[in-house]
């Protein structure tokens, strides 16, 4: 029989929801037996197909997230602290998780979740590869392999694809998780895909 | 001792999110002793002023609304039929239960979640005022009485004062619900409501 397929997470480190989900989706996931393949996007190629702006950016409604991310945090029960430096430029810490994923599939879902850590638990800014290399180092992970990791093409091209495939399958937020190709999208979905991965749809 | 405030639910008829909240609030607020003050509201005058624009016409985040709406609906087991006409005109409909809350407060919310019905779950064009008299026929309502209605200043400048004061608390897309002057936006927080009125927040 084949493995269950991974959730597919797709999220842009510069959203607060994608922190949320992000804190919750391994021990989901695990629950019902699956794995997480983390995939960091940027969002901005997205914005440019849909029009859109940023949500924490649109008049009344950048107000109402900064509020509603402080409350579904607390809720969760997960640290929270905002950035100085919002939106984040996540194109960076992005290009790193795909680096190290060629090399070390397991410890880039863990840098990952430390990056979204250190920016959104702790409100460091980690625009510069120079940052992100230090949240690394912080793993084990040589400073100097990351900063080398992020220049190559290879990570470069991946987050392309990466990003050009989410818009392909119809990703216009984050998060945007697929469970065995159903879309969902926001943190407020998770509690339908643990129902969804219990019940195998509804 | 006080009475409790009653919710404040504001929604735009054309908005299915809408629906599915309607669908669920009465029941959730009378769990917690509360009524609720249906509010329906002109999301066009909101996007005048955001910027926005419905989320059924965004690229991409409208195929998948269509997809997430029928799919919550089936969650929590309720009839969606999508109309031909998307979105609705919603003035008449909005002008009807505020010309009838004015007359008959208890019976405007019942008016309030037939139209809702009439629309999301049997798909019927609600956008001309005789409609929307025949909905309110089907209650009981004098048809006469509700075209004439809707035509009356007092309506007309009571749906006004209601979009412009949504928007004035921060309003920006439908449902949008007060708890307590707490602001909730979205189908998906009612959960987190529920939450809120049986701890008092968290």
């Amino acid at each position: 029989m084949a493995a269950p397929r991974p959730l597919e997470f797709y999220f842009d480190f510069a959203s607060p929801y994608g922190y949320l989900a992000a804190c919750r989706i391994e021990q989901l996931a695990a629950r019902h037996g699956r794995t997480v393949a983390w995939r960091p996007i940027l969002l901005g190629a997205v914005f440019k197909v849909t029009g859109m702006i940023a949500n924490m950016h649109q008049p009344l409604r950048g107000d109402y997230l900064r509020h509603d991310v402080v409350r579904f945090a607390r809720l969760l029960g997960v640290p929270l602290t905002f950035p100085a430096n919002m939106p984040m430029r996540s194109i960076a810490a992005s290009r790193a998780v795909y680096w190290l994923e060629a090399e070390a599939p397991e410890r880039a879902r863990v840098l990952a979740a430390a990056i979204y850590h250190a920016h959104w638990a702790e409100g460091r800014n980690l625009d510069a590869p120079e940052a992100v290399a230090e949240v690394a180092a912080g793993l084990g992970i040589n400073r100097t392999a990351v900063l080398h990791g992020i220049q190559q093409p290879a990570a470069k091209e991946r987050l392309r694809q990466e990003t050009d495939g989410a818009i392909a399958r119809g990703v216009f937020g984050s998060p945007f998780i697929f469970v065995d190709g159903e879309p969902f999208w926001g943190a407020d979905r998770l509690d339908q895909i643990d129902r969804w991965l219990a019940t195998g749809g509804w």
